[in-house]
């Protein structure tokens, strides 16, 4: 019955364009489950692609669907997966790694080498109604985290990772540079972990004021403010940009951890020798890993507070809307709410 | 000037009798400092060689000062210590251990095989007026922070190590026997490193009633309640019951821990088989290194709440009641209060 | 063509009977590779499964095929694999986890809830010309390594995951009790890891001069040596004996290892106190997990001499002679070669 | 009466120059040992400091003794220290961290902000007859231990940390670029800590050769050979060459270790991107902490060989030959010998 039904899809075109398409809603394979999407997160890389098309070495090439922070219902299961899990609220985590590799047997799935993830060309993401993923990857969402927060688990996987990597624990003190989303979820995340002192730096006032809001304990403008030196056991760049970088990496005490989230160019030039001086450990984010149950944990119980992030709701009609509201001052994240009437359906 | 006043101290003379002896005030060795004390908390350690006079290999045959949570005022510093220590508020970290042994050279200076420690035969302890201590195990104190809750960074550094080998992270689920002052303290430890189910069990309901006040998301009595098995991340048991032990290493996830730090008996029946099959990794706590930094930032920013867990206060003539009053219901932690004025004249 | 073809196996049917049974050659599944055995390890579990017909939970209650330490050829792959994979000689890690269950997904795969283990009830295991195993879980073999060294990985594995869990590292001081095939293996992996003190305790002299042979730089008899307390970092128990646990545990270092290898009772009276004292970190090892590399690593390059340790070699009628084998005075491990000629086969 | 005794130290006064001077010998202070110095290595940072007069931000601008790779015979002790100590050879951990510093009290004490470290101004080092030094950092050397080898337990505790950060372990593919005195130590520990790949890239052919003999499982002459991408778990520069750091990174696997060690400029520009997507863990080597029981362990045993890279030796009086020993083809290690035939002594 469903395969009759079509699944509205946005397409990513060319530059600045995004065009509906109905596609048949796709089988769930053997071990997948077929999810009515309900919400999607709007993350910068989208936005990237939307707009250059390109990031590093993935080149949208074809029509690609965009969307990685997607939550939804599961409405259909493939071979192997139990049909008790019809009617369940889902968080997507959107990758499909090979569980056969080496990185994946040890844990490190993220790294896998012949991932598949969502809106990375060729492979298609979110924005549409209906997704596959593989069963074990689309978590249950408990009664009282909304679709939107259940979207957003993905963003805060990220920050978990992040804070994870920087060994953030209880007494920590950690600067964040950057106060855009990503900046925004890990000081949620360090101070869920324990850290006791949180400065989150950024060049934009509105920004640090909302850094403020969701646990910052002091925010920093790197123009006019300096960055005490050796001061931090955990230094976490969102900003991407050298110059904070640098002064981040200052900051970090003997022994202490820098963790690069942000994007930015392909080499960038380091403070070697203070490092090799302090024994900092340096490291990167490269999505996730074993991430969902600590997400779903920490917002259940409510020490990060996602649904407050969100700032702008759009249908699937407006998703360039949502792509260009990252100019709008005063936005932390936009979701694009694909079925918003579903979760209440699925509680009938 | 001052080697001419007394110190007033608390002997352990015998079974059940303390008595207060004026003697010369210590002289700070090289690197020492002289500490004026505020407040020593009582243990159940303490009341325990006020009774029985041994614990384990440990046996007081000569008068001891008894009493190892404290904190005080530096009144003076021996040589090598700045002279602006004097008039600092310090929480005393009980131990010396020598710098130069294996253990202590790696970080685990809990376990050095030379260590001095408070009120271990026949080490002397802090139920006095005034004692001497290394300068960096007297740990400034925060304005915000009373004397009894410097004093208690003591027990709270006992949670601290628990909670750290217990490897207890955001979103894990903890399960903690016994509600005395010790797991109380771990409760509230085990919160502010993350956890996000905190079971607690404790035979007396009064106990269980004080667990949830001080963060356990719910609490078992075991004579009535099944804790189920294989649930938790982290069991750490508070006290010291072989049957309380023998159901939370049943409870622990495989991969899981075990923490053991209620004293018992020398040896314990344990499931070999199920430690084995569920590779748990099973320790125990000695003390603790490396903890103030993280106990002083905990209640500063009242991540811990160390006032609350004081529920009868004594003058150092009184020593024998605050040993005696955890046969008190309701009593969670006694504190003598040596110098109760020492903290306002500091602040002239 | 290979459906035509029979599998002879050899089937537990009860206490001391072996049966060869021909059963139709297997179909692998879709990600399996189908594996022509050519040798198969004996190990102490396949004799207690023949003899007692259960351990622990695990009873024989049907015809079962035994053997869980196999090398063998691939002979044909199902869908997903490569054909290129047919004609490679093949490790057999014997174990087939669930992807996508949580201890699968962090890496500790051994300790999946649905795991499926070769000839564990059950699940057939090894002892017949065909067995099929997932594809990753078929370790290709370098040339150098002979058909019974690559059978012995599986044992080997034990030894790399109690090394590991012992936190063995270059001058590493280890004790370890029981020399039998297990602690010899452990020996050796201890050696390969850099321990430079690898004392062996056995009751049996003619083990105890093997386990000299194999790396141990001293060996000791329970009845007439004392080992020496707090000695060692590291304590690994491969013989299951309560008394050796117990004078074990005491040898070992503050905060040292004990890793319980060996299978006993159920529960075992264990020194806590000590342990807690002494802050031991002690755990078990069931299986391994993430092993393989570094098992044919070690062997190709001598670091592990696994041929040495084949004290006699049956054809697969002789099965029953194999399993009895351990009674033999000096045997250390007995080779079931299932399939003599196939290595030079696969080399013309 | 050996303070009636003059000490020869030789100083370095300029660019150039080493002159000898006649000082009173030291008096061992509190918990210190008086060391007469056997054995000194030269280091690339006495050469250094040599010609140069100043290493980043540590400059000598008074006469300064040279020498930190030192070894020697304990003719006095200081107060507290036993007397049983004299007589005893020692290699000698040059460095005097303060006991009391966070750094230091967690074990990382190679990290201590007060450091006072030998040779490195204004502290003098041990290019004299005699030196002293905490008794705990003078370490007893087994009789089969070469007065030389005892000295070069230094660099080899530089390599034992670089090794330890890398995390390298049996099994391990190791990449190491510069085969000079702390490559060919670095190559012999990580074959010690089981790696059995190791590959050593230099320019230099001679250098190439000797860590071919010191267990460099293949060399790579950086010019003509590309290394592979991806393929090692750690990469240890040892070179400071900006050039191999850039290829070396590339060849390390997703979640691989990089550790560096050689010095070279203050910034280098580092592939962050893909540290980011590969999670490569990077840090530096700044000394050693808790290094000395496992140098002296693997010399021990043989698993390390020191006196096979001494390739020169100098009385006191050819100091300066010995610092320009370093242009010497095919030279590894340069060693001066102070006191020749103190050792001998001690034996009768």
């Amino acid at each position: 019955m469903l395969s009759k039904l079509a699944s509205k899809c946005d397409l990513r075109i060319e530059p600045g364009r995004i065009d509906i398409e109905e596609r048949p809603v796709p089988e769930p394979g053997p071990g997948d489950v077929l999810v009515r999407v309900t919400s999607v997160g709007v993350c910068g890389s989208d936005a990237h692609y939307y707009r250059e098309g390109r990031i590093g070495e993935f080149v949208v090439d074809a029509p690609l669907v965009l969307g990685h922070e997607a939550a939804g219902l599961v409405v259909a299961v493939g071979a192997g997966v139990p049909a008790g899990r019809i009617g369940e609220r889902v968080s997507i985590e959107p990758q499909r790694p090979d569980p056969g590799t080496e990185e994946t047997r040890r844990g490190d799935y993220n790294l896998c080498p012949h991932m598949r993830f969502y809106a990375t060309p060729p492979v298609d993401g979110a924005l549409c109604d209906y997704v596959t993923i593989g069963s074990h990857f689309a978590h249950s969402v408990p009664e009282t985290v909304s679709d939107d927060a259940a979207a957003l688990c993905e963003p805060l996987s990220v920050g978990i990772a992040a804070v994870r990597k920087a060994r953030v624990t209880a007494g920590s003190r950690v600067l964040i540079s950057g106060a855009g989303p990503v900046g925004i979820v890990t000081t949620q995340v360090a101070r869920a972990f324990g850290a006791v002192e949180i400065v989150v730096t950024d060049l934009d006032e509105c920004r640090r004021a909302a850094a403020g809001t969701f646990g910052a304990t002091a925010t920093s403008d790197p123009r006019t403010d300096t960055v005490p030196e050796g001061r931090f056991d955990s230094y976490i760049d969102c900003s991407g940009a050298p110059a904070a970088v640098g002064s981040g990496i200052r900051a970090v005490r003997p022994g202490g951890t820098v963790v690069l989230v942000g994007s930015g160019s392909e080499s960038m030039s380091l403070p070697v020798q203070l490092i090799q001086n302090r024994e900092l450990v340096l490291t990167g984010v490269f999505r996730y890993a074993n991430t969902w149950p600590t997400a779903l944990a920490l917002v259940e119980t409510g020490r990060v507070d996602l649904d407050s992030m969100v700032t702008a709701r759009f249908p699937l009609e407006k998703t360039v809307d949502a792509l260009e509201s990252d100019h709008v001052p005063g936005s932390i994240k936009a979701v694009v709410q694909v079925t918003p009437g579903a979760r209440k359906e699925s509680q009938q």
